[in-house]
């Protein structure tokens, strides 16, 4: 087999490599990383770095214009190696760290009348034993048992191997004094004897915290709350984007990438290591070890929890999309590799079907949408939009692609809403000249999702664009043009951008963007028509996910992603899956309570019902086929 | 740091260490296996290695001749490194591997009424399973507890992540049909829900195996029996050398190997790999796979038991002697890393004391010995001796420290039962000329145990020794004269050995022997002191251990290591402990009663005992301070 030389600047990374090698592999091989948002498909343009010299066969450039293929650009993950090559990586779009601080930790209250007596089912106690002697030679495990019988009445303990490996040390550390976590019921076996989880030498302060951690694993952040289930109160509340990312933006890039050789493990390791990164940060910051989190409770969508866990997520994606487990069963941080105390209890939340896992399990119960009387529709859109809709009578659910674009991705001129994003847009309708608002005052680098759905709520409102998103290209502005991608729209010149490049949105961008808008909105339509109820019956709209708290309603409305109605009636949650967490963790009837939710939603599989199809195809206009379900939007555009 | 090059021949491999480093340690960095049977003290001097060339230190010189030190001779474990030096490491023994093969399989008889149903807590389900559609959604594993439900009546299930892992694929491999080993009990926790272990596509046949393993894990040999739990029939029987042994030839070296760094694990991996052979040799004698064995029961001394689930036994070494855990939980072969199907059911039986371990319950149980009314002695001479007394009503228990003698091990020219060892040896009493056996008929190497045994009992019935076991150097003979080590007698003269040097047993070797028979002499007293019985009245001698397969009987009486008594009384039952696994692995009514003889067993501490002491003394002579307590040793002697 034939090996070439393929050398990685500016990094002079050198690597061997057989014909046929991928780029991407060769890349991965040398130790450069290059960002794969789409997985390796080659669909978002990620991966574009400069041959300098040598031979790459391009199987696709979609993405690339034919001057960037002239100039030499190549999509990493979509380019054979097939002589010695030299090849220019770009710099990558640097991940600006956002992180969810401190500022809200002080928003979340303990709920009423938290006891961790009556609401824990961990315990501390502390004990003191009898030395052994040539007259008592019981073995340490005994005479622990017999210590917890004496002094707990707990007549029958589990233990765990790794427990037993250190009984010894422990006990005589401290003269025979110790302390212990002991969890006495497990929520999957009622039955099944306490289990010791944590033992210390020496004795323990009565107020000294008890840690557990909350998580959520979002498709792109990971969100975790460090909670003293003494008090009951979050000491720490860190985020962080999800290390899967560069392996693929959406849950079926991420599929699709652990379904290849070695992938699941990569997938595992990504994500383990981002929450192993964010316990350690929140430790920390409390003076903590995170071997004394003792316990933890996890909420994310099915895709997230399965790659964690290590389960194959492929029946996911296809028909009839199953997932291997909704509950999952009670597993300790050693089984999952979770670098907090090896025996905690973790506990994975309940999810409902392939595409509404646990997160929503936990937002509607957090949201108090499984507790109310009003009708009322809850929404959580990320990489994908799940929504309830119900009372505390009934609950269906649905969930719908929306794909990345509101993220930023999908998009040319798409970006994270960092540094350099455009995140508010305004567009004068005589000169169709924009004002727009960037993220840190800098020069723009692009749109971030606020941006785009302010940006073609404005291109709709002023003409730009119509109905069909069509750009207008005879208007009197030479910021309406044909471009290399069809009909673009020039927000920002060269001259005034980050990198002197235009910032454009193009027709793609736009069909991105109408795809994803009409599919939430269908979803909508689905799940009200699914009941027999009028959306305008919706007496509040509940908006979970980070998404919901950048998004400007009125533009929302304005393209048909949210429906139109007074916006007293929808409010902004934050991440409701990590609050559902941090219930679930705190108290075991939350607990309970998340999986009767989890069992009585009723699922609707969009792929399967036809209406979904139509209603998407009548969603895909601005803001709807059906201007009289917009009302609002018809007076705005009857006074512009 | 100054570093010298050490070069060991004839391997001719270098490696860079420090100065002050062992000679052994630099050969285990350098992939030049020594063996270290005492542990690296100083003690065996198998580690012998000649220093062709440099400085080095050599901290002790015990089991080197001063003419083997001016030659060069050093001990690996005790001579650090001053400079570049140049090894020669001599030919080790090459352990040779005697296998206890199927010449004995025929003789284990299924226990009679064997019925799987009563006996087994396993069990085996074909389950068909309804395919899932977009119109049943359910996720695999609840499925598949809804197929248990259904067609097994099991409500509950607990499974294991690892299981989850692969249930996606099972399922769909053979089209939904699912042939499940389930253990419906688990012995250690009466309430807990039943476990599914093995999850296969397809139906098995009713006839196909399910496949246990029973485990013996002595200090010196591994033994396994492989059955069939459908018929109880024991298919093949596999032992090996215990991995460990190059660490250390006594449970008290090991345990001090284990305490170093790294020790620990160094231990675990050696028995596991030694294990993780039988099972594959095993299975391969029958066709089957590792990973079809869904059962074992293990059983061994407590420090064997101890360094297997790599738990530190370094109190069992220290006053007062005690062990982390008698009664090990039950756990998973994943857990401890057994090759066998990482969810199957590993039973440690249980231990009554640091050293009397699970290999003398299962002992006591397969022997017969905790169901008879005769007073019975059970003995089980290894590396340690442990001995019940007993009947069905009552147990004492004791152990003493043999030491390796027995083994070869501690004696100038002692070696295993292997090829080239004197197994039996005959004095003419007036020319003092010897006549022996060797194993394999070729050239003598050196002494196994029963050659020993054999040799010292003539030695003294000839006169060559006193009772004292002082050589007497007056003789007409050239056979007894002053060595290098004091006294000694030569067996075979320089010609007619292996090495062309003289195999001869010293006055402190004969020490060693001595030692190690008037401890186990010691302890018999002293069970029955303990229950105010004469040893005369025991009915029944018990002899287990492979040790027992080898002895004889006269001699050992006659150097006063087993009790004098009619020859009839005493039986040979070869290795009592696996086959204790093997009843264990069948019947978990046998398991109970196990459990229940390790419970009921009285252990007396002899290192406590001061009276042990005064036995030992008593014992130090040939064959007894008090010879009416020999009385055929005593008729012998005045017929000599």
């Amino acid at each position: 087999m034939t090996e070439h030389l393929v050398t990685f600047e500016p990094f002079a990374t050198l690597v061997r490599v057989p014909t046929g090698t991928l780029l991407s592999e060769a890349a991965h091989l040398a130790g450069v990383e290059i960002g794969q948002p789409c997985g390796g498909q080659g669909r978002c343009g990620r991966c574009t770095v400069l041959v300098k010299a040598g031979a790459v066969r391009r199987r696709s450039t979609l993405r690339l214009s034919s001057e960037d293929i002239a100039q030499g650009y190549a999509l990493a993950c979509q380019s054979v190696v097939e002589g010695d090559v030299s090849v220019y990586v770009p710099p990558q779009e640097k991940i600006e760290r956002r992180l969810t601080t401190d500022r809200t930790a002080g928003e979340v209250e303990v709920p009423a009348g938290y006891n961790p007596l009556l609401s824990q089912s961990l315990r501390r106690y502390r004990l003191m034993l009898a030395p052994p002697s040539i007259d008592d030679q019981t073995d340490d495990w005994s005479r622990l048992q017999l210590a917890f019988k004496q002094e707990a009445g707990i007549e029958e303990m589990k233990v765990s191997l790794s427990t037993l490996r250190k009984i010894g040390d422990i006990l005589r550390e401290d003269d025979w004094r110790v302390t212990a976590i002991v969890d006495t019921e497990t929520w999957d076996c009622p039955n099944c004897p306490p289990r010791l989880i944590d033992l210390r030498p020496g004795h323990a302060m009565l107020n000294d915290p008890v840690w557990g951690a909350a998580i959520d694993i979002g498709t792109t952040t990971v969100s975790l709350w460090l909670v003293d289930l003494v008090t009951g109160q979050v000491q720490a509340q860190v985020a962080e984007y999800n290390g899967q990312i560069a392996r693929g933006e959406d849950v079926i890039s991420r599929i699709i990438f652990a379904g290849k050789n070695g992938g699941s493990d990569q997938m595992r390791s990504l994500v383990l290591e981002t929450i192993n990164q964010l316990v350690e940060t929140a430790c920390k910051r409390v003076n903590a070890r995170p071997d004394e989190v003792v316990r933890a409770t996890i909420a994310g969508n099915s895709t997230m929890m399965h790659l964690l866990l290590g389960i194959p997520a492929s029946n996911i994606r296809l028909a009839p999309f199953i997932t291997a487990v909704n509950h999952v069963p009670s597993l300790t941080a050693e089984e999952i590799g979770l670098a907090i105390h090896p025996q905690a209890s973790v506990d994975c939340l309940p999810g409902v079907a392939s595409y509404v896992g646990a997160d929503i399990s936990a937002g509607v119960y957090s949201s108090g949408l499984g507790d109310t009387e009003k009708l009322t529709l809850f929404l959580d859109v990320g990489t994908n939009g799940e929504m309830v809709l119900g009372t505390r009578e009934w609950l269906v659910t649905c969930a719908c692609s929306a794909g990345p674009a509101f993220e930023g991705a999908g998009v040319l001129h798409g970006m994270r809403a960092t540094k350099g994003a455009i995140e508010e847009v305004w567009i004068n309708n005589h000169t169709y000249e924009p004002t727009y608002r960037v993220i840190s005052s800098v020069k723009a680098r692009g749109f971030c999702g606020s941006g785009l759905i302010s940006l073609l709520a404005e291109m709709f409102l002023t003409g730009i664009v119509d109905k069909g998103g069509n750009v207008n290209l005879s208007l009197n502005t030479p910021r309406t043009r044909e471009g290399e991608h069809g009909p673009e729209y020039v927000v920002v010149w060269g001259a005034d951008s980050a990198d002197g490049k235009d910032i454009v949105i193009t027709r793609v961008d736009i069909d991105n963007l109408l795809r994803a808008k009409a599919s939430i909105y269908a979803g909508f339509t689905i799940l009200a028509d699914s009941v027999g109820i009028p959306l305008e019956a919706v007496e509040q709209v509940l908006i979970g996910g980070s998404f919901g708290k950048y998004i400007n309603v009125e533009k929302a409305v304005q393209i048909g992603l949210l429906p139109d109605m007074p916006w007293d009636r929808f409010s902004f949650l934050g991440n409701t899956s990590v609050r559902g967490a941090y219930y679930a963790l705190l108290d075991k009837d939350a607990r309970e309570k998340i999986r009767e939710i989890a069992v009585r939603m009723t699922y609707i599989e969009l792929s399967a019902d036809n209406t979904f199809y139509d209603a998407f195809i009548s969603a895909m206009f601005l803001p709807h086929t059906d201007l009289s379900r917009f009302p609002s939007v018809e007076a705005t555009l009857s006074t512009a």
